[in-house]
């Protein structure tokens, strides 16, 4: 006799970061079966241009990526291709858990704000990786999914893959958090490292349009919002700060011209895009701007693609948790590794 | 109503990381009780050479301190002291819980081994901050705990209390570490550090002592012993190696000169001793040595008594964690963070 878990998915979202994770499912699926006795199902698929799909039973993954490949939408899949609006897919489909991976609002935070209130409202847990709804509305979705009784997970919002949230969640008990430091935008951090190597901010900028990891407004990047709303959403979720990106004192790296990086060098220092959070007597003060290091900082080696994060504590000093060049993987694996640890805590009867 | 759960502990080894313990738990006593309904008591205190206490009940923490402070010995605290050896005071004393902070053996890893087996058979969960038995017995210490359904922590025994093998345990479900590869020896990185200042070895390793971090023998800093155990540790855990420290290709930086730290300053480099442990073919294989790094390494601004570790993973790539200069009281904390998750795993009736 043994006993298997079937956890049923909603995907809000279908981009990049949702076909990734479909395909790790898909290669993780007898790995899931074997160790973990849990068997996943994907009941509907909700995309703002691709179209939707909503079914009673499980639809198949592997003809949805077939799909989007090929047609780029998923209106020709049959009968379970549908106009529902994501909220209506929500509200009507029977999923156990809602996976929210719509792009950033950076106004707002919305829809997927939305879409999270309403997943939990119905009785579903909740895996995101969209920044937006913990910079905008942390507080607010944490009691709610508390007086809900549902798991609300969100690891892939900040540093990908890295495990920032869980590190301090489920490895460092009794530790408080006192300050935050990090390179936590890839784009700036990569334009930044081309431009020390001759290159133009707009050939940079291409070239990481090209590599698929600029958000599709360069201003997202360049102008600093994308490390406002992770910088946001750390200190929200370690710090209880509940702030909001527009509470950020935010410079991008806009105007730094190939002279600065020319005059950094003959200093032996380097420009690099800085987040900063900390205690400024009652309050949390956040920050983002560009910021001179030596070679002796630990965010010295933090080239390209990289990210890195120094967590201040009270009982363990300093640690900073430096991911290498993270690509479409890490952040697939962040959804997953959440989907994994919301059925464990299912299983043990926590929340 | 409310209900307070009583741990009662047996602390064997008393030096420098104990003491620091003992402090930590009385200054979070009234957070204990508030926050985490947890009360826990010393029942008995074993130590080689400065007397041993054991007691039914609680024994009083603040004088035990003042004593070894003032006496530097037990053997005046009462009635409750005893000349029993620290097998028969496992034996002997009802505690649930076992922390073995005994200092480290290179050659067996014992008598911690011994130590933590009797605990264990008697039913008690064990946390230690001692290298030697997870360098020399992981596996079967791992099978012992499973067999007798105890639970068993060591977050002290590498890199302080940075959290490594929580990180991988609790952070990075369904990841497969591939491969490990850090500084993990405070001694002679601050040995390596000075030196690269102009300082000799032999002041730098006096220095080391005065500031409590060098072992009494210094061989096993300067020959890597320390680090050979530590990579060991590593890989059994995480990499399930069944190595022991005899296994490892060592050599250590006994054997480096002012000049060496001189030439590879020239070509921009540092010399550090790192630890590496590798997939080869179907073994692991372990190996300590100095090496020469840039200033592209994420290791390069790892200075003084800091430490760093990158975990290489099938999923998430290069995961880089690093200890920004350790104390006491960073080891002191893993004991007290293993002591919270033993709870919290006892809470949940997992193991």
């Amino acid at each position: 006799m043994r006993y298997y878990m079937i956890l049923r998915l909603v995907i809000v979202g279908f981009g990049n970061v949702g076909q990734e994770f479909a395909r790790l499912l898909q290669s993780k699926r007898e790995w899931l079966l074997r160790t973990k006795s849990l068997d996943v199902e994907v009941l509907a698929v909700s995309t703002k241009t691709k179209g939707s799909l909503m079914s009673k039973t499980k639809l198949d993954l592997d003809r949805i990526l077939q799909e989007i490949s090929a047609r780029g939408s998923l209106t020709g899949y049959g009968s379970e291709a549908t106009n529902l609006s994501p909220l209506e897919i929500i509200r009507r489909c029977e999923a156990d858990l809602m996976i929210e991976l719509t792009t950033l609002n950076i106004d707002s935070g919305q829809p997927a704000t939305d879409h999270i209130k309403v997943a939990m409202d119905v009785g579903m847990d909740v895996v995101t990786a969209n920044k937006g709804p913990i910079a905008y509305a942390y507080r607010e979705l944490r009691n709610r999914a508390r007086s809900r009784g549902v798991r609300f997970r969100f690891e892939g919002t900040v540093m990908d893959g890295a495990p920032i949230f869980s590190l301090v969640e489920r490895t460092l008990p009794g530790c408080q958090v006192t300050g935050l430091t990090g390179i936590l935008n890839s784009t700036s951090n990569y334009v930044l490292t081309e431009m020390s190597r001759g290159r133009s901010m707009q050939e940079a900028i291409e070239d990481a349009r090209k590599m698929g990891i600029a958000e599709a407004d360069p201003s997202l990047d360049i102008d600093g919002w994308d490390a406002t709303a992770k910088i946001t959403a750390l200190a929200n979720v370690l710090m209880d700060a509940d702030k909001n990106p527009k509470n950020v004192d935010r410079k991008g790296i806009r105007e730094i011209g190939i002279d600065d990086m020319k005059a950094a060098a003959d200093h032996g220092k380097r420009i690099k895009l800085i987040a900063t959070a900390g205690v400024l007597g009652e309050d949390i003060a956040l920050r983002v701007r560009p910021e001179l290091i030596g070679p002796d900082s630990p965010f010295w080696s933090v080239e390209g693609t990289s990210s890195a994060l120094t967590i201040s504590t009270d009982f363990m000093g300093e640690l900073t948790i430096y991911e290498n060049n993270p690509g479409l993987t890490q952040t697939a694996y962040a959804v997953f590794s959440d989907l994994l640890l919301v059925v464990e805590s299912i299983r043990s009867g926590s929340i």
